[in-house]
Parts: C-alpha cells; structure tokens; sequence
C-alpha cells in the first residue's frame, strides 16, 4: 500500500504519471491520496497534513511525499524507516513529523540510480525518482538498498511548542476546508491543564473560549476551543468559518493558556 | 467495494484518513470516491449525489455517506438494507433517497462499539464510526449485528415532487459543474404529459423552453430542458451557464408544465 | 488497468458513475485518474494531458478519455489500437495526440450496441458508451469486435509546431497548477538549436530567456525557458505564476528561437 501526498492539484496530469509510474513497476500496488492540494510548495502543510493522515494507515505502508521547492538543486533525496512503515521524499521535513510519531528507525539517502527512472528530469523528480522507489519498496526492496545511512536529516522548527509560565506558544499548522483553525497545540500539553476556558491569542484577537468537546456545544456561528479530530487544538465556529471571522492563517503565533 | 461520498474536500487529508481507517480492517478493499466536494453541510446534495451514482455500482456495494452537520450531538449512526447494497452514515437523510430507489429492507442503528476505532473522537465520526462500520460490512459482517433494528429513519422532505393541476412543483436539486439546473422531477413524472414544449417557472424568470433530449439540439447558448443522464429534468444552455444566466440555485421552488 | 480523463469535475457524481459502470462489468478493473479537472469543452487541454501522462502507464492499459461537446450529435465514438494501449473516446481529436506518440495501428468505429449500456442517454456517453467499452476492452475483448475500421479519425491542428528560418512557432497548450506555460514545442525541435538563451515571443510581451534545466537555475520570481518533465517547451518563473505575470493563455501562438 503507498499513500501519496503532494502539491501538484488535481487539474495536471502529474499524479497521474507518478501513480503510471509506480504501476508500471508494480501492477498490484493499492495507491490512496492523502492530499495533491497542499498549497504550492509549502512544506509544513504538507508535513501536518501527512502527520494527520499516517497513523490510520496499517503496518508496513509506504508514504510518498513531495514538496519540492529546490528540485533539481543539490537537495537530498531520503527514506525514513520507522517502527511502522516507510517514508519516501526530499530531504526537506516534509517526511520527518509523521516519521517521528511513528519512531525513527533508519534514515538513508536515496542514491541508488537502479531504482529511479532511466531518464530523470530536472524539474520532476516526483515521478522520476520517488514514485519509482515507492513501487520498490512496496515489492519489498529494503530500504538499505537504496542508498548510505545518514545521521542528519533536515529538522523542521515548525512543529516546537513552547512553554512560558501558564502559556502554551504554537502555531497556526492549517486553516482545514471548514475554517477550522488547526494549531500544533496537542492534547497532551493541554489536558494537563485541566481547563474549561482558555485564553486565546490571535494576531489580530485575543479571545476567551469554552474547551469544548465538539462543535454543538455552542451556539450555529459561535467560536469554540476544541480537541480536534487530529488530536490537536483547533479553534472552530460551529457551522460557520473561524479563520474567516479571526483573520487567522497558517503560520499565524497562537498563544493558548487556561483562563 | 465501497463507495464514500462527503463534504471533506481533497485539500484536507480527512478523506485519506478514512481510508486508512478502512484497509486497516479490510485491506483488499476497492475504494471509489463518489465526491467530496459536496458543499458543507448540505445533506440535501449529498443525498442527491449518492442516489444519482448509487444505481451503477454493482450488486453487494457498500455506500457509506458523510455529511454531518450533527456530529457529536445526539444523532443516531444507522445502517440502512436494500435488496441491492447497504448503506452506512448519519440517521439526517444523507442515506434515504439513494437507499428508497433501491427497496429498503431493514434499518438499523449503529450501536456495536466493537465495530468503531477504540478512540471515537467528537468531531470526526465518518473515520471512527462509519469507515470501520464500511470495512467490516465489505468484510461480510451481518448489518444485524451492528446494532438494533428501527423503524423510524429521519425522513428527508428534500424530495417530494408535488402536483397541481397540470403543473408538477418540484424543486432545485443541484446546480452541476456545467452550470444545468437540476431538478427533483423525473421522467415518469414529466414524460406522460407528452408534452414538446414545457413553461417553467423559477424564482427570478419564466421560460418556455423545448423539452429535447440532447443540449446540441438547441444553438449554442440557447436554453433547453431535457431528461438529465441521472433521469431527472435539468434546464440547460448548450455550451453555457444555465444557472448563471437565470439566477438559479439549489433550493429554489421549480414549477413545470405541459406548454 | 484503465485511466480516465474528462472535464466532468470532481464535484459532481459523473466521474463516480462511469467508476460504478466499469466495476459492475469488470470488478477487477484496477483505475486511474489522470484528470478530471479539464476546462469544460477544452479537448486540445484533454488531449494534451492524456498525451503526457500516457506513456508512464504500462504496456496494455486501456486509456478512457471524454471531453465532448458534440454529445448527442453525430460525432462518432472510437477505439485506437496502438502498438502499447487502447484508447476509447469521442471522434473529436482527444486521443489522437496521446495514440500516435505510441504508433497507431487500427482505428474502430464503436458501433457494437452490445456492449454499451442497455439504456443510452442523449446526454452522458462517457457513463453509458465508453466506460463500458473500457472496462470489456480490459477484460479482454479484442478492439475489432466493438465495430467496423475506419481510416478517417478526426485530426487535430492543435500540435503542429512549425518552422519559419530560425523560429519555431508553437502553441500554448495549457497553464498548469503552478501557472507555468507549457507549450507543444518539443526537446528534439529546441535541442538542435544548441541555443543557451531563447527570444521568446508571447502576445503580449517578448523576452529573452536562458534555455536552463530546472526552476533554480535562475533568481527567485525570475522567468526561465526550459524543457519541462513533459518534455516540451515551458516558459516558468522560479517559485512564481509566469502566466499570470505575462499574461498568457492556452491557445496563445508562441514564438521560439536561439538568441
């Protein structure tokens, strides 16, 4: 099985030749979408969105990711072996923040030019040199044969919350379909604070919010703090648009403490 | 196979978690999207959208719909048993329309905790909830056995074409990706007036339009009504907008008479 | 295996229902999406798209492709036989591109109501024509069995790149999801020049550009002209929309030559 996550949208036919590719390779993959519709090379959106998507995935899947704004510059090209399955992509974070939920086992640069396409484009290396691998090792190639172990792969600063006194400072990770606003603020660092109001600072609002359990428990169009689905804090208005109303985006500082 | 129809969108890696969710429990599952780009909230679309591809999917389909405004209140999870396939989702109609065109056996309410994730999130039943109830079923797990059998699924009133006199009052379903206005009236209903001609009124104009069978038989942006391919009546601009151009959209009161 | 591209969107159940047809006749069938997104009624868009994703696909797959206008009329429906797959679709030009990059060897009038839908609506060929042509032709049923030869396939103009002394005249093809301007003017024209820097003619504007490798050769938000992953002339802006900051579209003639 071989997930896929990307930033090449829907409307071009590039999924398409990476899953030609990967069938070309091998006919009996099961190939599922995470996502082709990351904003265009944001790599911490990507790596969130991934994150999200892995822990549901049984043992053993292969995880395809490309973000991929230095292609064809000397960036490498990494397997990230963990206790649960395979990752696959640049070596640019994209893969490290799902990677390190599961438990890094091995990291390896892929060099190895028999598993990549014979003729590699400078600006495609989604298909041309990952897709390939992914059909590898969803044959059952171990990871070792694609390249040197290396010690230090790039380590996103994205996903760092921090602690000063009573606050948690996260950030705004992504603004979901619905206007939810994710932030990388999990459950853990919050429930220890056993809260039922939190304050919360925005950029342009600061808000007092029930810690709520789902978004019924307020008014249609009122906000709310919640666990989201993803095991993270969210601020949501129920049936209506948060990030709309609180002029929130992805990357935004958020402060959240107990009230 | 299993069919998944929702509001989620493909930007968020909701979709793909639900999938995940699936081939963990059954991994030889064949997954086909029907859509996700349903327009939030609107369990009246969906229901429209699941109905319109349900009847092409093979014998033994498993469908499994989630638009849920209610997630996380009191809203019961059902199964729903047709003599062709079974349906799975939120007990607010998504189901009914779709499952009634197929001849409705039994319902039942989705209580079994041991066919849910162990962790069953507030706000993200359609991963915890419907998509292991979708695995299992696709495994042959028996409908009874997910829960008790109920006689009274929330029945939506979306889709009740009425009649006065010579006029048949229906309703705006959807407006589609071309632009065609379409409509809960369908052929049975339109076809025995034997009419060439129909009057239609909308809500901003009146039209007096052909009754033809193909959008090329009227000149390019030109209007037409016609039996849609999902069997219903649609008014439609050969090469253009129809909603656009007469301020139609999903909701709005339709009424078609014999001209 | 069978891929599929259409303009019918994502949004609708269309895409779903030629899905469902195919799995009732084939439950095997294993499907692809190279698009759906194709801009309604662009078959030069279509087939370009099919044409670049194609040869990724393996030796056998069948290519199901329907952007048609002429639905209804009396356009004809075809298979092409290629030395590689089988391409089914309308007779207005969609498959030509993509089937003689692979050498055409037979081309068939689909004329065998046998293996259509029993009921064929005036509206959705692609559900009640082709996709069921798809899902016999990869259960084996030979292409001459679904109809007559015929010699007269409808041909595009949209490809042709000409020569006029040292300039190569072109055509934009499409702006992809990064707004980069891709066009039909391919490596084996370009290459022979031996050109490091091109003049480039668009519409609205002139430039003189590096012929480079990759989107990093130049500054950030600078253009660039380079051979793209599909092998044809791109004209990109290095992490920016060229399109948009050159204000051009498919269908623009462009103009190409060594400076």
């Amino acid at each position: 099985m071989i997930t896929l996550t990307s930033d090449f949208g829907l409307k071009d036919p590039y999924v398409a030749e990476m899953k030609g590719v990967i069938l070309a390779i091998n006919p009996k993959a099961t190939l599922v979408d995470v996502t082709h519709e990351v904003e265009k090379f944001n790599v911490r959106m990507a790596a969130f969105m991934l994150a999200s998507a892995a822990p549901y995935f049984p043992q053993g899947a292969i995880h395809l990711a490309v973000v991929d704004p230095g292609v064809g510059t000397q960036r490498r090209a990494i397997l990230i072996q963990t206790k649960k399955s395979i990752f696959v992509g640049p070596d640019n974070g994209i893969l490290i923040l799902a990677a390190q939920n599961q438990g890094v086992e091995h990291v390896y640069q892929f060099t190895n030019r028999m598993f990549m396409l014979a003729k590699i484009s400078s600006t495609f290396h989604g298909r041309d040199i990952f897709a390939p691998a992914a059909a590898y090792l969803d044959k059952g190639i171990e990871p070792r044969e694609f390249g040197p172990e290396i010690k230090d792969p790039a380590k996103p600063e994205f996903v760092s919350v921090k602690r000063a006194n009573r606050s948690l400072i996260g950030e705004v990770m992504l603004i979901d379909g619905f206007g939810n606003i994710i932030t990388n603020i999990n459950e853990t660092d919050i429930v220890q604070n056993n809260a039922e109001k939190v304050d919360v600072d925005l950029p342009v609002i600061s808000l007092k919010l029930t810690l709520g359990k789902t978004y019924a428990e307020t008014k249609p169009k009122e906000p709310i703090a919640l666990i989201g689905s993803h095991g993270f804090v969210e601020i949501a208005l129920n049936q209506g648009n948060a990030a709309e109303k609180f002029h929130a985006k992805a990357g935004d500082k958020i402060v959240v403490r107990a009230a």
